[in-house]
């Protein structure tokens, strides 16, 4: 399969989540499957969605940044590093999404990658959403780091559940854009738990990167669960945080 | 009241975010209070969290971004740009944060804002989180805008609730840090809805900026609902999307 990593981390040399990096990417490669990274830090990568983003304008007097995406998939006119990566995305199988969780997300790097890449009328809009979205077909999973354990990350712990944490990223830009999305791998607290369980992450982790083709995705409602009016049909049972009742 | 207002748009003249601020602005000044408005985009604010955001190191040889952020709050060696905006921070009663909604989150150069400004022992961390964060005190405030509509953003909605979306930001970064969360106010697609709702949100968002010492703030648990070991203790009833049980 073709693995897409999209990698974002501010310390490219000593870093568990570089060193996660490497070690996953010549795993699966030996085991005979592509990889290609976009080392966001290492590629400079521009977060910021702009005016600048498009060679030529529909309306050069108001930027309505979704509408001028549209535009330029229909006249192929994005900038460079934005085409370079929407062909990335189109290329792969499997997009991972590999970083440490800074403040409940991503980093703002990664975040920037979203805004610009995941454009208007090709990956949603024009009639595709979550199972019809432009990436339908594909799996996508979440690659994090914590700070803190994983009791302090469940529905009983200090800093609550994670998936419901990650909500915005696995609900609004992973499965509304039509991506099968995985349960996410966390590396509890690296910096706590040593070396033995840093290797065991390591592990456990291309274990997961390497079965994806088989694993089970999450639930989430497909447009068939919902009205016209976008409301949850009648008798169909919430399986989503964003749908469940207090 | 001292508020400030961190916006995040990138179209600065023609755009419904902009009207918005600039109306409210003029609002707070009238009424008596000051205001400090962080443009970002106006700024050309960099987001990208790195090692040079830091006149000295901690340690050259690797970046642990959290530990050097702490080492430059005792050395007071951020670079001007962060500086800036700590101050700003600091001098503040009440945070806005107002920005169109990108992918059930914020704009990137707005993620960078939090990743490089709510530094590691003056905000959070060396027991400083929830009721002792370093923000304590203050208030805080979403201000968004959607393309869809309110009945597509609750619990029986196509998108689910905007409070699971937007509890990343309302739990994981703002109640983190001590401040008390108001309900966000929410311009729902204001490009749909035509000119006498959109004058109707400029004049319902003043008077919740204007009332927003007295408003009632959103419900979290503090620290001394869970155990030492960060489990939520028995009899407390769960209170936040992140503790909901499902």
């Amino acid at each position: 399969m073709k693995y897409l990593i999209v990698f974002a981390h501010p310390e490219n040399k000593n870093s568990f989540q570089k060193s996660l990096l490497d070690y996953s990417k010549t795993q699966l490669i030996d085991a005979g499957h592509e990889c290609e990274v976009s080392d966001l830090y290492a590629m400079n990568f521009n977060p910021i969605a702009s005016k600048s983003d498009f060679k030529t304008r529909r309306d050069s007097t108001r930027l309505q940044y979704d509408r001028e995406q549209k535009q330029a998939v229909q006249n192929s006119s994005f900038t460079d590093d934005i085409q370079d990566e929407i062909n990335k995305l189109l290329w792969c199988d499997v997009l991972i999404l590999q970083f440490p969780l800074y403040w409940f997300s991503m980093p703002a790097i990664m975040k920037g990658w979203i805004d610009r890449v995941f454009v208007n009328s090709l990956f949603y809009g024009a009639g595709k959403r979550f199972e019809t979205g432009g990436s339908k077909g594909k799996r996508a999973m979440v690659s994090t780091s914590t700070g803190g354990f994983d009791t302090m990350f469940d529905s009983e712990g200090l800093l609550g559940d994670i998936n419901v944490a990650l909500w915005h990223i696995h609900h609004g830009m992973l499965h509304y854009t039509g991506f099968h999305v995985m349960a996410p791998f966390v590396s509890w607290a690296p910096v706590r738990v040593g070396d033995e369980q840093c290797k065991k992450y390591h592990d456990d982790y291309v274990k997961r990167l390497l079965a994806i083709g088989q694993d089970t995705p999450m639930t989430f409602h497909n447009t068939s669960d919902f009205t016209d009016d976008f409301r949850l049909k009648e008798g169909i049972v919430p399986r989503t945080p964003g749908h469940w009742k207090k």
